[in-house]
């Protein structure tokens, strides 16, 4: 490409929203005036204040600059789930200090030393590791996402709670905020369930966790021997406290609370061990809720789910002009294959460019540039797995669990595995609201 | 596959090595006797000590187990450099706290709000932007490693103080902790350029730091307008201070120094601006070194590196068995195609396991499984990247740069670029030597 046509070739194409800011800076986005020939030194920006301190000494273990407030934060007042806020993370990756955190139990602190991880029950040689021997084995890093299976059902709470409107103040991370990304490193459960020497008649594989809630999930042989993993590390470390530190089970692509922390024991057995976990929003993976093992409502796999992350709910946009929409999506059923967004309400799709790496079971970030003309507009996204399955609409949704929609919005009951396509609405004003529900504009 | 193939299929056809935590759990690997039929409780281990205790209240961004004491240090004491620790690294993600840092300037604390980014110089329409501004063009989200053309030469040091001997202590961070992988997230760099438009005649970009050192580099326009970034995001969240907050330039594949942290102005030019850093060490970039802009000397480009991260330069094995060989290796140019390892000192070699995703210019996780008979032996690793090129051996590198070895020995002239095969030594009491020197074992 030679100069001339590097300097045609303007990138906004899909109508240079930005000119503002091209057209010799006299002014910039927010319609402020601007001398764009030099740089501000610092001493003409807000008086005499210096733009930077130095910061002495070096830091054995960096944190984010003290002008950045991004935390995670409980979903309500006194929530037991402390929400990842999705709409500020960049990427796939997300980051391990804002891991979303769910769970009755306090995160205890376990000493790596005195840990052990027992492998017993339906097994030709029963085995005990230390974290040291375990960490000798055999690994696998791999980028996976974990879902709570009630991510998102805070939308039915609170729209209960205020009337079928949502409430003011609620953000991405309210509705959407209970998944997370990470790279998680540790033993397939499959290499040592090998090593152990499973014997026939097993069927499960039940994982207890070292809290003192002594939680335990059952896990289907054939999933324990495709791709769940005793993980020890998360995004390059040791994983978190809140993630289980010093181990977890990672069982890729099924709801989270089936991936235990904590992880101390593993014993196969012949037949599921009724989950002892009080929590009434768990009951749906319990056995007598299912005595037959079929149906959706058994179903441990989380079905394809995308977000748009900006402009998300609660935001405010300063004004028309370019924005990139950009959001998420992932699949407990493999990679995501596709990613389209509407800015109309839905009527048509257009697809978006997905970042590389495009993995499996893992967050995939989606872009697509955008030219908001300050019109109220409806904006949604809608995603597709490896298999074809594409992210159903509310009402899809709701025809597929075999619950009407006014079931959810007037009862307390849990909404789980929640992935229909969620709207934002844009009002005029820039503030984005959300629009699943089929309310008038 | 069935149970009974289930319970055949022994992980470790290598030589079954875990043998002893296997049958019947009577030895563990490290030979103490267990009792393996049930988990310990916490008051049989350790007196009465209770294994955890409970964290209150919730953390809003959370931080490493206490037990857990991973560090960046420095390379050696007073030393800029302060390298990653990447024999505890696992996966490919470099834990944004554990980023090395490497410069003479201390981190400034950038106030976002008052930073902007100027683009001028030979451009139709110079540009100015507020972070902000920055944040609603479109973006990219990249795994890359950065590594500081330096890298390595500690190890030439080392060598020259202590007489031909590795100093006791140095572990891996010393001869090769000067490399970190992140998910990246900002602009393309050619998305402001043809924003900006780029005039005939124009070949560099010259990028300047807003830190008091106002250090700049200058990038070829070819490469300006390929796959470099201005980068906000670093493994999902704000970049941290010390690799540039609120910006960066990140070029991809190419040596560290080129990567303006703190960047605030991009001047299109049509010659390279001489550097201002007076540190001898970057010498290997300035215009005066190479007036003809040829040669090796002045490549900036990254060769194709690996390295064993486990078990590697200052570990002490326990004792004969099973390991897993693991690393790291990396390439300028692109994606590694193949990592080979070998335990006889380079006589014979096998292909290792690459974890996906193998990404372009982005670390890559190797893995194989090692039987050690408890011999003294050499372990070594070597990759090859998509473009066929292969990690040379230590003769291989001094012919390349036409500098014998004797030279880097004797003369405290800096090494760069310094990607030669490193093999580790383990001396019969496991403990594991540098063996990159053609000395008697």
């Amino acid at each position: 490409m030679n100069t001339k046509e590097r300097s045609r070739r303007r990138f906004l194409k899909e109508g240079a929203a930005l000119a503002g800011l091209a057209v010799g800076g006299v002014r910039s986005v927010s319609g402020q005036k601007r001398e764009i020939t030099r740089l501000p030194t610092w001493e003409e920006v807000e008086g005499k204040t210096p733009h930077y301190y130095q910061r002495t000494p070096r830091r054995t273990y960096g944190t984010p600059s003290p002008f950045e407030a991004v935390h995670r934060e409980p979903k309500t007042p006194g929530d037991r789930a402390w929400a990842t806020p999705l709409d500020q993370v960049t990427g796939i990756i997300t980051p391990s200090g804002l891991h979303f955190e769910i769970g009755p139990t306090p995160t205890p602190d376990i000493d790596p030393r005195q840990h052990r991880l027992l492998i017993q029950g339906m097994v030709d040689r029963p085995v005990i590791l230390t974290m040291e021997e375990l960490k000798r084995l055999p690994a696998v890093s791999r980028i996976h996402f974990v879902e709570c299976e009630g991510n998102g059902n805070t939308v039915i709470q609170e729209f209960m709670r205020y009337g079928g409107m949502m409430q003011e103040g609620l953000t991405l991370r309210h509705i959407c905020g209970s998944t997370s990304c990470s790279e998680w490193t540790g033993v397939l459960l499959s290499v040592l369930l090998k090593e152990a020497g499973v014997q026939e008649g097993a069927r499960w594989v039940v994982a207890e966790s070292a809290d003192p809630g002594k939680n335990f999930r059952n896990v289907p042989l054939d999933k324990a021997m495709d791709d769940v993993m005793v993980a020890y590390g998360q995004n390059g470390e040791a994983i978190r406290p809140e993630q289980g530190y010093p181990i977890r089970l990672l069982v890729p692509g099924w709801e989270g609370n089936i991936n235990v922390k904590w992880l101390r024991q593993l014993k196969v057995t012949d037949r599921r061990y009724a989950a002892n976990n009080r929590e009434k929003g768990f009951l749906l993976t319990y056995p007598d809720m299912n005595p037959d093992e079929k149906g959706r409502w058994f179903q441990f796999e989380l079905g394809p789910k995308s977000i748009i992350t900006f402009p998300s709910l609660g935001r405010q946009l300063p004004g028309p002009g370019f924005y990139e929409i950009s959001g998420l999506a992932w699949a407990g059923a493999g990679a995501i294959r596709r990613v389209e967004i509407s800015t109309d309400g839905g009527r048509t799709w257009k697809d978006a460019r997905l970042d590389a790496p495009v993995l499996p079971k893992a967050h995939t970030r989606f872009r697509i540039p955008w030219n908001w003309d300050g019109k109220e507009v409806v904006i949604s996204s809608r995603c597709t797995d490896e298999k074809g399955h594409i992210q159903p609409t509310l009402e899809e949704y709701s025809k597929l669990y075999g619950v009407p929609i006014e079931h959810w919005v007037t009862t307390s009951g849990g909404v789980y595995h929640w992935n229909p396509i969620n709207p934002f609405r844009i009002s005029q004003d820039g503030k984005v609201h959300n629009a699943i529900y089929p309310l008038p504009l």
